[in-house]
């Protein structure tokens, strides 16, 4: 057994979101009186937190990815110790969101319809883990059915259209109530973080796993890159943002980090080809940081010996050498004092 | 400061549900396929779980009420401790539930509407806060804007309809992991508890907090209790049960507990209401209990000297001595070993 996690402070809270009110009186007499008089707040961001005695100074806040919520950073599909108890070990106190209209903050201000959706062989495939039912032969994953079965119900239905108004107010808030920290986003999670990032000043540093969209200053978006399947334009569109703001999110500690299996040559399999395409897009954004004076990288995980991660290389076997990773990036970047 | 709270694992998983499958074959080219030989896993529950070092025996599981989620458990709407933390320094494993379609347990097998309700200010009496815009005098509540503000954030939309099964399922496949363990439920949570018990036979004890519903055997279910308020029928509708289940629920020690500010004489204020016809309701179901051999009581927190409790007792300001009363009833019947 290893030493027990040491927690001086643990909860959880609401951060952001609107209040709507309707308009009337309220009827204080039945048990369920109509809408009048009566206020909603919805839209929040959902964040548990846990503090370790003497923590560090500066804070992980974990943002999630698409079609996910917080369960992410917690212990792996094979239930082994996740990003939240490794960085606590190391005395990092750990912020996990869950965005907006997803997982524990699903109170909206919008109404939505939900459709169940069969998408798991997909996941799959998307994820890394293989084509479907074949696994990639270096796959940092078991091959058994109960960590297929707690990967697949990790996910999450989106409820209602993605806004990254509602996710970026509610992350702008947190960082406004919590001051400097460091956020670690996964995939979707990415996009929604570069943008918080020029909104809030209170980013000391961001590690993104397997981000797909980026942000540009005005003028500067580069050509897209490709691909044969035409839904992965729609997932690796990126932004023009305003120059000033642009120049905000050069001044963070940037480190983008992709797992293996990743094809070099156009994949006939979309969602391996959406990684093909992603990649080079991260190290254009990386470029266009350092253009505007950024410390910015992009960290391919083979390329320091570690092999077969997937799209959560945070939860694959290997994770602890894949958090020694971010740590020695932190550690350069005066993120681990 | 008070000392850390240990923790040799924590960590979170899903549990119960079903597993759909669409019939065809799986095509493994788009990034976005149909949905033919795809399988959709669904209506689990998400159960988060913190286990100190020499644990005492009975893990504490805690399910939440019908329009809130696993956060009820958690830190407290003005940020001090909740059971979590509380039955955690205390030496026992906690288990937090979010039932199947709520919360972060919202991968559901079946499509659902949600439409946006205005409601806030009936929750306000209806959690006996007070009558809306006025506190009770006694409540063990603060009275600042960030409290409801949080309190309000800790609800959660109903995005099915309720669906007892898929709950029970749940519920009795957790205790089939965990082993036996003290259930603890809030509000809607109570009826899911009884319920469950029927099923399960790794319930140790049952604490109820503020129930409204109650199970009897065939031909054993008492006259209703009315409200002038007819809704409050059907939140407080018992259920028939067949007999040999209720006597397998007869042997488990129950404490059903409700707190303060709860009307004798009918109330004009439905949501006040519903209690005054509660704590009878819950009275009738101890003495079936009890004719049929159970280990059961009602607990009104006045009776020993707590005042001002709401419909959620357990992160009232006096939440410690609510916790110390149901550690000194888990006490008499060895579930604190």
């Amino acid at each position: 057994m290893s030493d027990p996690i040491l927690i001086e402070r643990q909860g959880s809270f609401a951060v952001g979101g609107t209040v709507l009110t309707s308009p009337g009186s309220f009827d204080p007499y039945p048990i369920y009186p109509g809408p009048a008089g009566q206020t909603l707040h919805g839209d929040h961001a959902y964040v548990q937190f846990q503090i370790p005695p003497k923590a560090r100074r500066h804070p992980l806040v974990m943002l999630h990815g698409g079609s996910t919520f917080g369960k992410t950073w917690e212990s792996t599909f094979d239930d082994r110790e996740g990003y939240q108890s490794i960085f606590l070990r190391r005395g990092h106190p750990v912020y996990i969101v869950d965005r907006p209209r997803q997982g524990r903050a699903g109170k909206m201000t919008e109404g939505a319809t939900f459709e169940p959706r069969f998408s798991e062989q997909a996941t799959f495939c998307v994820w890394r883990l293989g084509v479907w039912p074949d696994y990639f032969p270096n796959v940092q994953a078991p091959r058994d059915k109960e960590f297929l079965n707690q990967l697949f119900r990790s996910q999450f239905p989106s409820l209602g259209p993605r806004n990254h108004e509602v996710t970026v107010a509610a992350m702008s808030a947190l960082f406004a109530k919590i001051g400097p920290a460091v956020l670690v986003t996964h995939s979707f999670g990415g996009i929604q973080g570069w943008l918080t990032a020029l909104e809030s000043t209170n980013i000391a540093g961001i590690v993104a796993y397997e981000p797909t969209q980026f942000v540009y200053p005005e003028g500067e978006l580069p050509a897209p890159i490709t691909s044969a399947d035409a839904m992965v334009a729609s997932i690796t569109e990126d932004l023009e943002v305003p120059s000033e703001q642009f120049a905000r999110l050069a001044r963070i500690p940037i480190q983008i980090v992709y797992g293996d299996n990743i094809p070099v040559a156009p994949s006939p399999h979309g969602g391996l080809d959406l990684w093909r395409v992603s990649v080079p897009k991260a190290r254009q954004f990386v470029e266009a940081l350092r253009r505007h004076g950024g410390d910015a990288e992009v960290l391919e995980l083979p390329s320091i010996g570690l092999n077969g991660n997937t799209h959560c290389p945070f939860s694959d076997l290997n994770n602890i050498a894949v958090a020694d990773a971010m740590e020695l990036w932190m550690n350069g970047r005066l993120l681990t004092v």
